[in-house]
């Protein structure tokens, strides 16, 4: 057993026997009905060795980590084109949503709040149908994690729609400012799909290599980006893929790292591994809490942080 | 000649040959009267080994970058009972300074904006005359760089000081909700000169290489600060580093860094190098603009950015 | 001739002279099409007498104005309940509309800003049919005003609904706070239509005299709200009738008044009468610019301020 | 005994039976330590006939009632270019203080808020000695009470010199914007000195006899300013006297009034009375509580309201 296996089913052992946990979101009922005590975590690195413990193939609702992939998809449509829509400083502030679109004309901080998440995926949809944008999506979600079963979540897409009034704001907002061209509905229709997103840690972690590997899957060898592209999608992961917790993720972590509110986290450690960890508990910055403290101690057993090596 | 000298050299180069030199500062007229054409570069690796360029020699004013070894001192001093006054989340927005401090009743948000550094200033003054703060500050860089010629210009802190009106808001403003405990005058006062500090890129480069090295200096083997919390200082400055440009100098430069309004930024290259640039014209968010530049180009063919190896 | 009568010509006559008009709102062809120079004023004094000089006879779309009579009409409804669903201070800046809801957590300033009056509209509306409750808007205009050919521009109305992305997110926004409880498509269209109604400066003054005359019609008598509710009216009205110009407007004018984007005002002198004007070119804050100095030489002649007699 | 007479002391008598007292200020000890039961009435007709009760020539801390007297002695001095350093727009939320000054470039939102009344006094300051400045002020608070013996407390005004961070914080805000013109220290100083000033009720009414009778003093005859200019610190009165509250003050009073920290309002019924109530519990808006709830009965009874005669 490797050094790396060992540490991961470590570190499941711990977040097993802590009672902290969090608290599950619950603006949804299939958020809701989560087990509080899931707990899953999948370390890929470089060799394409899988470390994973817990309930590492228990599909959950990846939510917002469905971002990450979105602005990747986005960038490979448009080019740089995009930071014409959205900007890519971190927002700063737990005023942030609608407040600093109105400062800011509507244009949001960064593609990985809601406000720049709906910019983009309007960018994606960007004329055509929804069905379209969204088959488009899921198409890249399973090329990126060699698995054709990743499949939406009609249930959740369906609840996120019912009761989105503050995304339709947000929505409704930007098109008031002309940055949003399609339909608010297409264009909210397409991203409460993607978010609902149903994948595994093993899946994610697999779906994230490109990003550890400086654009391309080392076992397959595809590449999905260039190098400079991934870098610069980890270095927004870091500045701005935790909200209003991102500093405090960079300060523990200190590793590139998108939450979803589901629980899950996809972390990128550069040149070592792709890592995806599951606990439904949210802290009050509506990230993972024991999520962020299994990857805290993983970078710290690993030597992971890039803030120091 | 190191592949290293003969890329710090090119850069120089290239620099010079550039007409967008941003604006140099203003308010106060000692940094009005700075050559806009000064460009100094200083990189230090792992070896010791020095690669400079330009006016590397010429002291400049570090102004905030200062703001790395306050905070630096004030950790040793207080150890992490500092986070109770400051955060340590990325201000996020323009808005940031005063808006701010109304909205989270005084604690600044990092330790890298003026009033973080007020508040952080404070700390290392707490209770004792501004002489002997500012003595202690002083002797810290001294000990850094390894230079005791080290200065403060005392006509930039005295200038500083008549034009502060904005610094003398935010500290007023703080010492309303309790979180200075010093006379505003005498925090201020030692705010100032320590932002008055002035030091070449070698000297500059030579401080900063602790955080380059776990804490230590290779050099001498002095330890500064354990290897946690050096990797914590890189990860507030890459977060918080160059205020609402953050995320900017992240997603190109690619490495933890602070900036002064004198036109100088220090950037950190975890395992390889300490990094100092001078070049006085800034952009729109008070950062150097050709600094930046010279580091994007610096990390890209050095292949140091953190975030793809 | 009487006196008012003279000065209500006077007052017209140098209107048509100037050259200074504001713009005209064109956010919609319908409001962009209107005529700069229509200018119309009709006063109605407590016994009755109408004097009206330009184009006073002619209708023009009301908009804002109808929130002075929708709000009247909440309040007849649901009391004063229903001021936990909107508040009664001044906006007070520019800022206002979403940032204010984010910051009081949905709940609007004040009834006369947009997103009080969707509230507001979401009162009346109560689970009715739209159309129900347009109806019985219209039937309440109808009734003030003491004429059945009031009626709604539906072309103004399809085109506010077409291009009103704002008032979506600010709806939206309220009803993820649940402040709003009709579905925000319902409750949108009821408030673009109210908005959309056309009445002449002679029908509206005559609409307001309750407000003149402690709550009721001293003509027919007719009581509409109680004295202390009528006073109330024209306390909001002055506080928070004008947007952003509402204290310019008190300083100015001195008067109760509330104005509409398509350059009507409604002025109220309380014991003395109800007037009326309308020039579409707006000033900066929205407020017709030539109805505005229309109301300031008209209160100045007849000495009517409210602050000093 | 005259209606009046009557009703003045029902007021206070029932005023005296209440429990609900609101919090005294206790920022400075000076405040903390008044009798939360001390209640004054004064209010003198258009006649001159004086209507007291309860503790009416009781002397309390007039705080930012003095405001009032400062935009007159201002205007009387600068005249309408006073307004280019403060607006006369309500200043509408209660992150109203420093924030809107960042957000409006330093210019204050009205001359009753903090910062506007700061701006006001440096307006009166001008280039002279505060000694001076505050005779001034003193002089002209004598001459409207026709009172000599009305002083300033000076051991108020050392305390809130001692703890006015936040006005410092404010000062130091608008001098970096260039709205004052004098040393912070100096514009501070007469600041808080006229805030300090103690008068009774009988003295206050007396002293805003003038804004009630279209700028003079029916009895001496006396002008202190034009009619208009009466009428228009009337209506800045009225839409922005009570800080956050002002539309609660109108819609509940109907009056143009202005309140102080120390429990004192001022209100002018214009034509008819010049009012003073003092009841050292403040709301949660900083007003006097049961100045307040005084002034609402007053009016309602004497049929004072200028929202509806």
């Amino acid at each position: 057993m490797s050094s790396l296996d060992t540490i991961v089913k470590e570190i499941a052992d711990e977040i097993r026997q802590r009672t902290d946990r969090g608290e599950v979101a619950t603006y949804i009922p299939e958020l809701a009905r989560v087990d509080p005590d899931a707990f899953g975590l999948a370390v890929i690195d470089a060799e394409g060795n899988v470390a994973a413990a817990g309930d590492s193939d228990t599909p959950f609702s990846i939510q917002s980590i469905s971002k990450v992939f979105t602005l990747t998809l986005a960038l490979g449509k448009v080019g740089d084109r995009l930071w014409r829509r959205v900007g890519r400083e971190p927002s700063g502030s737990p005023f942030n949503s609608i407040v600093q679109l109105e400062y800011e004309r509507g244009i949001p901080r960064n593609p990985f709040i809601n406000a720049g998440a709906i910019a983009v995926t309007d960018l994606i949809l960007s004329g055509h149908q929804p069905r379209e944008a969204l088959g488009e999506i899921l198409h890249f979600m399973r090329f990126l994690a060699d698995d054709q079963t990743i499949a939406i979540d009609e249930a959740v897409a369906a609840s996120e729609q019912r009761t989105g009034f503050r995304n339709a704001a947000l929505a409704n907002y930007m098109k008031s400012f002309g940055v949003l061209e399609n339909p608010v509905e297409f264009t909210l229709g397409v991203y409460y799909h993607h978010c609902a997103i149903a994948m595994t840690c093993r899946q994610l972690a697999t779906a994230g290599r490109f990003l550890a590997h400086l654009g391309r899957n080392p076992t397959t060898g595809m590449s999905v980006v260039h190098p400079e592209r991934a870098r610069r999608i980890n270095a927004v992961m870091l500045t701005c893929g935790h909200y209003d917790g991102s500093g405090e993720f960079a300060y523990r972590v200190g590793l590139p790292g998108k939450s979803g509110v589901g629980g899950g986290i996809l972390a990128i450690a550069p040149g070592k591994a792709s890592i995806a960890v599951w606990s439904p508990g949210l802290d009050s910055n509506g990230n993972s809490h024991l999520g962020r403290i299994a990857l805290e101690s993983l970078t710290k057993r690993m030597g992971w942080s890039i803030f120091g090596v």
